[in-house]
């Protein structure tokens, strides 16, 4: 029953700021887009303050909205995940026909993202799970975007998401990520790096800080002159901008002001409890996810006071150096938590059938995200045409490479923190999994030993197939089990 | 309709080793035990080899089992986690009346005891969930237990099973968890730390061997050595055993025939993804969990040769020095491992409305289980009595002086072996966490900054009460939120 006066493009429901943001750069880039929203003042809003942006379709009803849009229609829902992202489904979804795409631009988590997918199938609607990244600023000029779903669905929807993305070098921050959940479980993880970015950086502030007794204005410095090198980053170039601020009321670091708690709104936590799940080690993600619980909790910092630390302070003799250490100790965590992301996203893929392309995510992440970085560009290179893909970043040769001209200074600056008591959680957890990645022989064969002994949970022989148990309560000789 | 002729004081279906073992256990200890199986042959069998054991009451069919049961019936259920145990329960239920005891001594998932219990309680059963912990030896001999569930089913229930449980200075090691799912919850919080404990002497096991260069029949007598002091445990115990045998076939020391890939089920994957619901840091058995997922990882250990490490090896002038720090560094780390799991257990208890004596729990976990060590007596003072609970086992004034006696060691040995490429991620991260939980201020601050500045999650300042945004991309002037 397509409507032979239906003039829209593209259709956005839901116009928080994100979505409102969203419909501005659809129109903006000439896609005529239909508006609605559950209560009707917001579409007015819009209408009212940026109905000059480029061409909109307004409606009330939703029977209306779906009505204004040509077929396949393509509806973009940005509404809150869980409930209501559900509830908005179920209405659209009566009034659709077969071959229209249905997209979710919010957090869902990637299992609600497959369930709707495959309910959506048997009604002949193509759902899209759409991760977006970059906040209202990405919304409106250019976000990352990572749609998930059928390669048909993204033959239309694609280009139209393509040219509202961020563009790098030409290219489209955009890519088809794969069927069903990929695209939000591919968001999920780029959270999880985020979060891991975020902690190497505040570890690296701290040390020179409390380490090198450096003044937040100095640090912005560093962190400025960094973001001119390898690091060169968003989230390096907003560190400086954040410890360069000066607090107008008290005249102080605006960094000493703020409460050091910091929050989390829980892609983090699924991050690593999915990783826990598919058996992947994101130790990185996961010190990060902890450092913020632990900053957050009241309790456990009342006893700071009472615990007693190292009786010896850093003696850093060479300021410019140990910044040069800790500039390396970051970048060679960096490149750890990014390896233990990809190698997630690696897991996830094989676990529900996804063709990921590893260098196209890489690409998609370098304009409009959180975490967009030059360094991004390395990791394109790295898989890329590539007749094998590497079993982990840190294989692949300019990042073996990389690391092995860094980990001198990485190690002294993570020995040094231990000595000095200045936590460093991300910047440890990294190296330590770099020295377990590299390890020939792990202890890992005195654990099942005391498995072995304790349970009769089994071991295998590096000389010989089979599964044997030793009668460790019994004359201790072995026995194929 | 309770059978006037019945005679057994308690019942087991689900005669596997480990049922079987703890309807011994039961008849041994004077109680007349009902034995049930699916399949009668393992009933029969059960009654051939050991009937002698004391009063048995076999029976073939689930009705018959009941009948021969006094009222309130106590019937513990040991089959298979999942599916297997909620089909005994729906048939079981059936059969019996209100009052009656229903008890899970598998291991469940927490969730599914609390959604069991409430189920049950709709028919006026008595459903506990109770871990049970020792394995097969610990099920026949005295194993630790922990079951969850009402007051009213612990007091004819508890007795019972306190009887069977191992004693330690004439302690039982089995007491009224809390309601529903306490029991599980906690047992599962029991095997976290047991993967963290595995790990840590894991790592001090490397540390002696690829640091010191010792062999592990010179390990094995250092470990013996430090069971003889405060680290005296089960663990420790059977690590020297483990190091000390030989392997038949080739005369080599067996840790070097087994294959470096540790095994896992799933409980410490719980205990992680739990504590990350719950917001709570347990750094040290999620680097556990991790150190398994990656020794186990066939891809990733592929290019162990690929990755270079640091040109210089550890010096070690003084090995008995050396050997020192390595028990210490091991002591600290295992406090913290212990003081995260704690927490985890008062986080759950404050979420799920359990009333947990954390002195308690210490207590029974002093025998009959994996983690089983002396160092458990001081958990239990920690608590036992104290007006007010210390916010984290380390501000227990005896961990937070036992910790500042050690930390120069565990500083040492944790620099040390940054320096040197051993990996050693769970002294590390423990140690990180007690340098956070001691810091007055932690970077979080930063993080909050660069938070607000790229998606407004606004702030909270030190100095007054409120909720603050700073106009980044304006002014950056501050405003209210």
């Amino acid at each position: 029953m397509s409507d032979t006066t239906a003039t829209a493009d593209i259709g956005v429901t839901g116009l928080a700021v994100m979505g409102s943001n969203l419909a501005r750069n659809f129109a903006s880039k000439g896609f005529v887009t239909a508006v609605h929203n559950r209560s009707y003042s917001k579409t007015r809003a819009l209408m009212a303050d940026h109905g000059g942006d480029g061409q909109f379709v307004p409606s009330e009803s939703a029977a209306d909205f779906v009505a204004s849009l040509k077929t396949p229609r393509k509806i973009i829902i940005m509404v809150k995940a869980g409930g209501p992202t559900d509830a908005v489904i179920d209405e659209l979804s009566e009034l659709l026909e077969p071959g229209d795409i249905l997209i979710d631009g919010g957090n869902a988590k990637f299992a609600d993202t497959i369930r709707r997918e495959a309910a959506a199938k048997e009604k002949g609607i193509n759902f899209v799970g759409c991760g977006i990244s970059g906040g209202e600023e990405g919304a409106l000029l250019g976000p990352s975007i990572m749609p998930g779903g059928s390669a048909e669905a993204y033959a239309s929807l694609g280009p139209i998401l393509e040219k509202i993305s961020a563009h790098v070098d030409g290219a489209p921050c955009c890519t088809h990520i794969g069927e069903n959940g990929a695209g939000h479980f591919v968001k999920m993880v780029h959270n999880g790096i985020e979060y891991a970015d975020m902690q190497l950086i505040a570890e690296a502030y701290d040390l020179l800080r409390r380490g090198a007794g450096l003044e937040p204005a100095e640090i912005a410095d560093i962190f400025a002159e960094w973001n001119a090198g390898e690091l060169d980053s968003f989230l390096i170039e907003i560190t400086a901008e954040v410890l360069r601020q000066v607090d107008a009321e008290t005249g102080k670091p605006f960094v000493d002001v703020v409460v050091d708690a910091a929050g989390m709104k829980g892609t983090g936590t699924w991050t690593v409890q999915t990783a826990l799940d598919l058996g992947v080690p994101v130790s990185g993600i996961a010190e990060a996810v902890f450092a913020r619980g632990l900053s957050s909790s009241a309790l456990q910092r009342s006893g700071a006071g009472e615990l007693p630390g190292p009786n010896n302070a850093w003696s850093i003799k060479d300021k410019d150096a140990f910044v040069e250490d800790v500039r390396q100790a970051l970048y060679a965590s960096k490149i750890v938590a990014y390896a233990q992301g990809l190698d997630e996203i690696v897991a996830g893929a094989a676990e529900y059938n996804w063709d990921i392309d590893l260098g196209a995510v890489a690409r998609i992440w370098r304009g409009g995200c959180i975490i967009r970085a030059v360094f991004l560009n390395r990791i394109t290179e790295a898989y890329d045409g590539k007749a094998e893909r590497p079993a982990s970043l840190l294989f692949a040769p300019y990042f073996t490479s990389a690391v092995a001209g860094v980990q001198d200074s990485w190690r002294r600056v993570v020995a040094g923190a231990a000595q000095s008591g200045i936590p460093t959680p991300g910047f440890g957890a990294a190296l330590a999994y770099y020295d377990g990645l590299r390890s020939p022989r792990l202890p890992a064969a005195l654990i099942q030993g005391q498995r072995d002994f304790f349970g009769a949970h089994t071991y295998k022989r590096v000389d010989k197939d089979g599964t044997f148990h030793t009668l460790w309560s019994g004359d201790r000789t072995e026995v194929q089990a």
